[in-house]
């Protein structure tokens, strides 16, 4: 296998590439996944608010969801104009750049990346609270089971598996399908029963109310149930993915979506109304979370109640996939313009932006261990990204319309600015009322990455000048280096140091440590085996010098006496060439060379210009 | 500062050093803390299982502390011997290697590794188990504040703090003479009550009982009990450090812990059958520890139950710590025979192993996370490392009496055979009952480790073979090598580069990767600034070579074209020059440079022995 067919290999499809000249049913599962698997945290995150009101509670969750569903509507138009001007896909942070300046690109980026990592955060516990409701046993392991399943999707990715579309079109499909029999089947019970529908199995009983209801609590019910609306600005990004009519196939499919979301969110609703399903508490034993009590209210507890807990799960999982694909290639985006570290431009050998992909499996498993894998305690963080994009993204559309007015620009202007009002308004929402709980995080990370961002393209263009030349090359003090070659014993890696050193006709120290009582003989063995025959052959003989180290230090001694040799020769370059092991599994590389790697490291912080390394690989 | 000074710097002292020519009163701190500190999970870890007994259970923490107790005394007598024996210090690890053979000692290490990780691991949980008994709101961040002190630990160590005994004097006796009073207090008040004292603070109800008290239930309360006694051998182990006369001192100094235990293990029995105190359940709200519980019902909830607190959670925190000084010397002394990687035997910095420290945290936090925080979770994997040290110690001790017979031979055999035989069957006892609660992991870890330690082994004796040399060097094929450097643009580092290669008089090819379309421009500052300035010095004159790359990767097209340099010469080693920029400060590192570093490691992975890589240093 040629090394470019390794480098090259499988690559994985991103997520346009994947569904290149898609329609709308391959693209409900594409573009929609993320949105879709917001019903399953969403409207839960809002019951979890209201469990100190108890049973009263209930009576409030559906307005609160026909405010949400208001919300989505509005979004909703507006999106569909942002798909009529971008037919390439327009994210928030295209669009926010180009209309709206560099500064609120940052923003931008600043957001999407947050949301981006928290998105894989409260997915895969989202994912897990399923699974722990079908098995309350896996309760104590909420975080291991969240690491596990984190550290299953960073396999998967790196290897790179080929994902058709099937790998989500059928988790979709199925939750879809699931979701809306639980709701028709629940719906036509209710309505039977003339509103007092028996539940199959009773959900837990609510506990009694503690506290009284007040408009700030109503605040912070919305502001949780708005996750719900996450990942609806997908399909928007990825217009370029549908076939012609492309930007009407867009659309057609943004409404199914939209439709289908509102349908859950209503539905999840006024079922847990009827049914009496309240949140039960997150932190405790016998948690369970609400959309498995719906189903096993409505059709109990058989093999419908498994196959609908293990959509669920999967869809989480596949929700926080999408991830995997997005947040590489913002990064990369960023990396272009010198505002994050150029090593998120380098593509590893299957094709992806491993550090990425790295970046957000730590910043994710951060998340996921200090908020010890419960979703309720993530929520407060998430809303606060989505609604900024949202807001960047609407308020950019008001500009191009602004900047570029066509036919009914005044209408369009209309959608756009009601879009971003209430999205604005609603960021602000979130914000007073989830900052205790957790928004004062991301409040403090996005200016934080925002500083750091600027802060690496001022080091990047400080860099750019410090090496920029004008003029032509120095030819002065052109003299032949010095070479030193740490000898440790008489070796085939000793041998291939010192063949390379007479390949360049170079003036050669070999230089020992004595830390046993060996170097007498090590003496002999390199008059006899070395200084001899190259003394015969006519070419420069190295010489050997010993070192004694007392207290066994090796590197120590080793450093001293190169900077000696650097003072001893100002006009030359000292050149130290490292024998190194290159061993043929990778998990041999703990065995070898860290004193090697340790060395190099201790010249390079002295920063002699006239000190460099040189590794001599030697092949086990 | 030099370099010397800046390696060798303020060196960490080792227990051992740090406690050179003591009496007992500074050894009690020193090779007490971590005996001593067991007290506060031990007791607490038998009355966890207790917990389905109800109020009927604490009927049986008296027994089964007094055959604790019992044990203790044995190896107390065993452990005399030991430091009769082995004046500069007999470890288990010393102990079974030189008596039992190598194999032994191989069992020994893996069993003291996974001892002193799970020391840390419980260590730190049990402290944060005391703060969040004080501080109950704290309790759902109870994994987050372990990780937190691992973390601070780390650090501590990393940096080198220089302990002078007093951090370990201070708080030890702050925590035995804490101790002592809470069950002086408590006695006194049983006793003037006629056993039934009134509590302070009444501790939490305790649960009816839900299950019968069966022989297995007694075994496993006696198992979990016996982590109370980890960490007795630390005298043992370090007997060189007491002043003359030495081993006189140091049975003085354990004498002391082993009383000073006991009286903390029978004291806490009672008083917590006389008090009605039982465990809480760890998992859930409300939890407890039992000292907590017990100083508040004795002493109440003042400055005095703080102090208590505090002084626990440093005990237990410093009691970790001895695990830093112990294990990278453990690993260290394992390396040494060639069992571990060498890269245990490199000293950093600050004079400490760190790679010994990094393996410690890691795996540690990796205990943590898996087990929640939860001390309860982690105690049946711990007494098993324990016991098999204990057992290994005294067969040995047997083994070397039977070796060398002296005066009171018989019974100084019955004495270390006694120890070996109850610490056996303990062992034993615990593997059985803890065996399906976690035990098996330390079952399976012992021998992966002792596995793994013989894989290391045979690779170096395999490396050592395949670059054994007996023959004088060979001077075949000595032909100038062929230089290739890759060209970004024309800066100072490409300068670097060029007149590096000039000194060396050698021919070199520079070569550009054509992502853009400014190759033409190069070309012409390459023939101004390059090529027309050496050839008129009269130098090797470089050749620039533009390689077109349309899909705009960088490091595919230049590893193909140096393979096919290697190709078209075959007699000539192909060295690539690549320019590397250091940074001024560490964080400035992930900026830069990792597209040579994958460069190099594309090379090596070619397994070419012609092709070379030098790095060329520039310093920003």
């Amino acid at each position: 296998m040629s090394l470019y067919d390794l480098l090259v290999g499988q690559p994985l499809a991103t997520s346009e590439e994947r569904a290149e000249h898609i329609g709308p049913v391959a693209g409900i599962p594409i573009f929609g996944l993320d949105a879709l698997s917001s019903a399953a945290y969403g409207p839960e995150a809002a019951l979890t608010l209201l469990i100190p009101l108890g049973l009263a509670g209930l009576a409030h969750i559906i307005p609160i969801t026909l405010a949400i569903i208001l919300l989505l509507t509005i979004v909703y138009f507006s999106y569909r104009q942002t798909i009529d001007v971008y037919p390439h896909g327009g994210g928030s942070f295209t669009v926010a750049s180009e209309n709206l300046g560099a500064h609120a690109g940052l923003l931008a980026a600043a957001a999407l990346m947050i949301d981006y990592i928290l998105n894989v955060a409260v997915g895969i516990s989202a994912g897990v609270g399923a699974l722990v409701s079908a098995f309350p046993s896996l309760q104590p392991h909420t975080l291991a089971l969240c690491l596990l399943i984190l550290f299953l999707l960073t396999v998967i990715n790196m290897r790179g598996v080929r994902d058709t579309g099937n790998a989500f079109l059928i988790p979709t499909y199925l939750f879809i399908g699931t979701l809306l029999v639980v709701i028709l089947v629940g719906a036509v019970r209710a309505v039977l029963a003339h509103g007092h529908p028996i539940p199959v199995i009773a959900p837990p009983r609510l506990p009694s109310a503690t506290v009284l209801f007040t408009p700030w609590l109503l605040l912070k019910v919305f502001s949780s149930g708005c996750t719900a609306m996450t990942g609806v600005e997908a399909v928007s990004n990825g217009v370029g993915a549908f076939r012609e009519p492309t930007q009407a196939n867009a659309k057609r499919t943004l409404t199914i979506i939209i439709v289908l979301l509102a349908i859950f969110l209503g539905g999840i609703a006024i079922l847990c109304r009827v049914y009496h399903i309240g949140a039960t508490d997150p932190n405790g034993p016998g948690y369970q979370s609400v959309l498995s009590q719906l189903i096993c209210a409505v059709l109990g507890r058989g093999w419908f109640y498994y196959v609908g807990i293990g959509s669920i799960l999967l869809v989480l999982a596949l929700s926080a996939n999408t991830s995997f694909a997005d947040f590489p290639r913002l990064t990369r985006a960023i990396a272009q313009d010198n505002y994050l570290p150029h090593v998120f431009l380098i593509r590893g050998r299957r094709l992806l932006y491993s550090y990425g992909i790295y970046a957000l499996v730590g910043l994710s498993a951060v998340l996921l261990i200090a908020f010890g894998g419960i979703t309720d305690h993530l929520i407060p963080l998430f809303a606060i990204g989505a609604f900024m994009a949202f807001t960047l993204s609407q308020a950019g559309m008001v500009m191009h319309w602004l900047r570029k007015p066509g036919p009914r620009s005044m209408h369009r202007i209309l959608i756009n600015g009601i879009g971003a009002f209430a999205t604005g308004i609603t960021l602000l929402v979130v914000l007073v009322t989830k900052f205790v709980d957790g928004a004062w995080i991301t409040t403090l990370m996005i200016p934080t990455i925002i500083f750091l961002m600027i802060a690496v393209r001022r080091h990047y263009d400080g860099v750019a000048r410090a090496t920029q030349l004008d003029r032509p090359i120095s030819l002065e003090d052109i003299h032949p280096p010095l070479f030193v070659i740490p000898i440790d014993r008489w070796s085939r890696m000793t041998e291939k140091g010192l063949r390379f050193a007479l390949k360049l006709n170079a003036q050669v120290e070999g230089v020992h440590i004595e830390t046993g009582e060996e170097s007498s003989k090590l003496e002999q063995l390199w008059k006899r085996n070395v200084a001899d025959p190259i003394a015969q052959a006519g070419l420069p003989v190295p010489t050997l010098v010993n070192l004694p180290s007392p207290y066994r230090f090796v590197l120590v001694p080793l450093v001293d006496y190169i900077l000696q040799l650097e003072n001893r020769f100002p006009d030359r370059q000292i050149t130290v060439l490292v024998p190194e092991l290159v061993v043929k599994h990778w998990w041999q590389t703990p065995l070898h060379n860290q004193r090697a790697e340790l060395l190099k490291l201790l010249l390079l912080m002295r920063r002699n210009e006239k000190i460099s390394v040189i590794n001599i690989p030697w092949y086990l």
